[in-house]
């Protein structure tokens, strides 16, 4: 269950000199003979040992009784055996000196407690010897680069393995088996893909880990259902990105009803979503909807690394796919790029008024039957400064094929300057010779606009990420000393946050009519006053909170009011006394909180606040500590953001003071965090009353949890 | 340009008995030697006349010199000639009596005045004898259902058409090949195809007619970038629907990016998208994004006519994919079906614990090798009364062919109630036997689950809709009668809504603070002051408006601060007094306006209000005059609709009122549209102040703009 003592490299583990597998067959109608026939096709180069009591040879390789007959010890096993034979076989392999060992066989942790258990004893068997286990319920390894396929899936039975430096890992083996078999269509290539399965021994992050520092590898592709190890996911991360790499992730169990299918499973718990997602934002991993979409987008990182992708220019051979091209890179939040003068009157020599412009409908041609049409259009459209990538958006024409060579030729003058390409292929068998030559010169096509726009959106989420600042601790302030556990009510909560430098308003607990007054005298007019009760949740359902209290005449009477209805609503609450506030104004209601998540820690939570919480649903989750700019970031990507700026006559509002109460908030989990690790918290302030710039914004209610 | 006399019924314009090709030619790489060979592959069964002057025959039919030449007047011809040279054939061609053509050739009306002015000319030619036209700049049309073939698409080159019952017509004749050519290889055929080019005479509402009417047709398929006729296109909708026949529409130009595409391809203005979503929101012609899915959609309707979608059981192969699914299914707002008790204990025979629900993974099975899992697993899913379709989501496996099989079987099973299934196969190549097998029993499927998302949307839409009851003008009011042109301020604007019977807060317009004081005692406090002036229209900015009024004195004090500000910020302007109003107390802000639309007329607006408006754009967009149980669903739909439902400690808010300002604003609407034919109007109310239940609303603020 550690992967701390990996006392052979992975490196080493994927690339065996040896492998012996058990149960080895020619029956194709049975798993051994499956693997041991794909393994044989693909002329993995190593020693293979098929294991067989009953047959000398297997497609005319000698083969053994047991594993204790092999001339070496075998660098890896690989088994499919019924559940009750595995702990046996690992463990006689472990003893025979195999490193590494895959097993296929299901129902083991996946299946309950029972499986839970005999899944150990397995792992503990192997880890006697230093063996270490990929599975169980897994469906093995494709290995491309070393030419060593350990699976069984029918999508192996192909002619010759595609090599690309794309590295896929992945928490379901048919997924793996599916993505392998559509993406070989499209002649997507792979350096490893790996099915971890239960992950009993080597999980997931091994396998990142690994690719990450794999010389073959560019971009990394995973398939996620839970996160075992979230503090190295996050470490990886960081070494994924310092070593350039991207990494693309699709997470099943985004929703409720996804939840429960991911948890059926496997025996790995989803965890929150939007946690994983805050952090996968932070730390640049591309959460994608569609495990096909995300090799789309691997294939055309690793044609065209590094680049920026931000605005397109779409050519097509329809102005219907023009226009409806325009419509869903609207809707995918993506640009049309603006052509300057000088690529409008280039493209004005070759065509006519009004389609001199993008997106570029080459049947909007001037003169019939202009030479290379293509060519020009792609180079000047991709010439443009303002063009990030050219989107080809191909329906059926007369040459189809000609025109793809034209474009692709285009994008390859100089004057393209490199620039990303992404074709769209709409027609289905017409257009197959043009995937060829798509293919063939390693350009990147995708064959609906879904698929396209699902690349894009992703490409500009990687390719736009901005590095993150080390969180600073905000000026003034120290580490704030973590309070005991316990349900904190308005002023505690209240008291912690000002500890923390959050400005709240101003407070006075008072037990009479004259106790107010005199307070009151401190305070200021306009007042609140709301009930003190540890018996009442919600004041306002009992009367207990008077809003826009003018003078003394005014607070005695709706003091004496409150006492009434309290006394009448709830009269066995025990009343600890009354909340006396200065009346804050503000221009927008905000919601800020923070709260611990349980794989990834302290988090801070910035919203639309007061009744819009519930229905605009908008938040912006961030892992805590965070920098300013980051801060910053959050609340000008929140729906209410345009709020915030000059509106209807009123100035901007305070951006800054929200800005640094989201950082001190941070700051106040993060010392809740370290006060006592694993401790769970939660604080509330709704509203934060934001005013207009260089006013401020003030904590008017909050509420906490600690422990 | 009118389509008006139609002497002959497109039914057999389509259904040609002769056809000419002018032009034609064995040289496949001209565009008459394409056409005529396409044409003769594909065995239409009437008569061809090969028209070229240099002949004597082509692929060994006799061929004639000119039009006039041929044995007798053709039906239909067909020609893709040079442009200049179209207005004399077609003239020819009339003369000698053709009933129908189609130009194929370009640059008429979609390249300006001058090639609009040729166009009139074309047409005017051929309507002297009573000949119809298709095009110019189309590529023509395809009849499976008359062995008719009359495009010279590549698509076309396939050795035997599909004949199914889904008819299509296109805006774009580039994408009308291009879904030929893509959903010939996912075995959906068609009746007829046709390509509308221009729309010079025959349009794209002519042939949805005659789809309407067409035995052969069941499903109708349309991508537009333009209406031509909005009240035909209504009617046509509404005869649709009578006939029991969906009608699918993507429309291009949805966003400002994708209006300029569609705007610069044809001579169609894209109209105002939204006045368009209403129009078919409230006729039941389903709006679908990519004209893939329309087609996959169209297929499946075909299949399983009449059945009501909404709530699905997942089959799957792989837990990961059963995960992903839920996950999409949950974004599209579809829901996973709930089985009952005996659904639950029937998989529980054969799956493992926590497996026997939905979405179910086959993989959870409990015992290896039962036969017949899948017959039995569809049967169960489908039978539940909870489902109302199969999702069946595939990925590698090692017999896809024969769980595809089985699920087809369990599908088929009386049990089943011929309930719907839909096939997701994302595998590439290991699939494709299975994708033969569903081909073979008629049984849709996708290749992606965005797009079996999309077609689940598409049918919920459909297969839900509620047809509206007709308006009836609220008791108690009488037509308006429309006022004259002109922009009107709130006092006027007000006396017009309260005319309809909206309420409206009491008014009075005021010189001076005696008169104030007298009209306060009138009115009431709390009161409202705002300027009124031609000259000023933003109120606020040059400190115009004045609340919480609560006394005679603060009214005088107040007056005074804005006279002087008024006078200080827009010292030129002229000033007709200042109104004084109630100022009325309501729990959330509503925006209810009317507009005319250019095309489909009188139009009502509801959506969240005050500050609110341009965040959330929470708006829903009616025709007029509307029905109250439509305007309730409106309002039901709108984002801000929970705050309509008790909330927070108070009760809901007094929905009806709210209904019924939508229905008597509709019927003002229509009274305005009715007074003077296209005459064009905007009156907009914001906020409508809704109080709590019995409480009512009432209009505080609106504006109009008449002519």
């Amino acid at each position: 269950m550690t992967s701390a003592s990996c006392a052979t490299p992975l490196k080493t583990l994927l690339n065996p000199r040896s492998v012996a597998v058990i149960g080895a067959s020619e029956d194709q109608t049975k798993f051994g003979g499956r693997l041991y026939k794909t393994l044989l096709q693909h002329k993995y180069a190593g020693e293979v040992y098929p294991i067989n009591p009953g047959r000398d040879t297997l497609f005319g390789l000698k083969t053994f009784p047991s594993i204790n007959a092999t001339p070496k010890a075998p660098d890896m096993v690989i088994m499919a055996l019924p559940r009750d034979k595995v702990k046996g076989e690992i463990a006689a392999c472990a003893a025979r000196g195999a490193k590494a060992g895959i097993i296929i066989t299901s129902k083991f942790s996946d299946a309950g407690p029972e499986g839970l258990a005999l899944e150990r004893e397995v792992v503990a068997a192997a880890a006697e010897h230093g063996m270490r286990l990929i599975g169980p319920n897994c469906l093995g390894l494709i290995s491309p680069t070393n030419k060593l396929v350990l699976c069984s899936s029918p999508a192996l039975n192909v002619p010759s393995l595609i090599e690309a430096p794309i590295g896929f890992v992945s928490q379901s083996g048919a997924l793996m088996g599916t993505l392998f078999d559509r993406s070989y269509g499209m002649g997507i290539g792979f350096s490893h893909c790996v099915s971890v399965g239960n992950q009993a021994d080597l999980e997931l992050c091994d396998f990142v880990e690994f690719l990450i520092e794999d010389e073959r590898t560019q971009v990394i592709c995973s398939y996620v259902e839970g996160i075992k190890s979230p503090q190295r996911f996050v470490e990886l991360a960081r070494r994924a990105r310092a070593a350039g790499k991207p990494w693309l992730m699709v997470k099943a169990g985004a929703t409720d009803d996804g939840s429960r299918a991911a948890y059926s499973h496997t025996a790995s718990l989803a965890g929150d979503f939007a946690a994983l997602k805050a952090i996968c934002e932070r730390e640049n991993v591309v959460m994608m909807d569609d495990p096909l979409d995300m090799l789309s987008l691997a294939r055309a990182m690793v044609r065209y690394p590094a680049r920026k992708v931000r605005d397109v220019a779409v050519i097509t051979t329809s102005g219907g796919g023009g226009a409806i091209s325009a419509d869903q890179l609207s809707h995918a939040g993506i640009g049309l790029s603006r052509f300057n003068e000088a690529t409008r009157t280039g493209l004005a020599e070759h065509y006519s008024e009004g389609q001199a412009s993008n997106p570029i409908d080459v049947g909007g041609r001037k003169h019939e039957g202009t030479d290379e049409l293509g060519v020009v259009t792609a180079e000047l459209a991709l010439a443009d400064p303002a063009t990030d990538l050219g989107l080809m958006v191909l329906t059926t024409a007369p040459d189809v094929p000609g025109l793809t060579r034209q474009l692709a030729d285009g994008g390859e003058r100089p004057a393209a300057a490199g620039k990303p390409t992404l074709y769209v292929m709409l027609p289905g068998r017409v257009a197959a010779p043009a995937r060829e030559i798509l293919v063939e010169r390693g350009l990147p096509y995708v064959d609906t606009l879904a698929e396209a726009m699902a690349v894009l959106r992703g490409w500009k989420t990687w390719s736009t990420y901005q590095e993150p600042d080390a969180p600073v601790r905000p000026a003034g302030s120290a580490a704030t000393a973590a309070p005991a556990d316990g349900t904190l009510g308005e002023a505690a909560s209240k008291a912690l946050l000002a500890k923390a430098g959050m400005p709240v308003n101003g407070e006075r607990l008072v037990r009479n009519a004259d106790e107010a007054v005199d307070a009151a005298g401190t305070l200021g007019f306009p007042l609140v006053l709301k009930v003190v009760s540890p018996d009442i949740a919600h004041k306002s359902d009992v009367g207990g909170v008077a809003l826009n209290i003018a003078d003394a005449h005014d607070l005695r009477s709706r003091l004496a009011a409150m006492q009434a209805s309290v006394a009448k609503a709830a009269p066995d609450a025990r009343i600890d006394g009354y909340s006396l506030q200065k009346q804050e104004s503000g221009e927008l209601e905000l919601i800020v909180g923070v709260r611990r998540d349980p794989q990834f820690g302290a988090q801070v939570v910035v919203g639309a606040g007061g009744v819009l919480v519930e229905l605009l649903k908008d938040v912006a989750v961030l892992p805590a500590p965070i920098d300013a700019a980051a801060a910053r970031r959050a609340v000008e990507g929140l729906k209410v953001a345009p709020l915030l700026r000059p509106y209807r006559g009123r100035g901007a509002l305070d951006v800054d003071a929200v800005v640094d109460a989201i950082v001190r908030l941070s700051w106040l989990a993060h010392d809740l965090e370290g006060g006592a690790a694993g401790r769970d918290f939660e604080i509330e302030v709704n509203p934060l009353k934001v005013r207009l710039q260089g006013q401020g914004a003030v904590a008017v209610d909050a509420r906490a949890r600690i422990g």
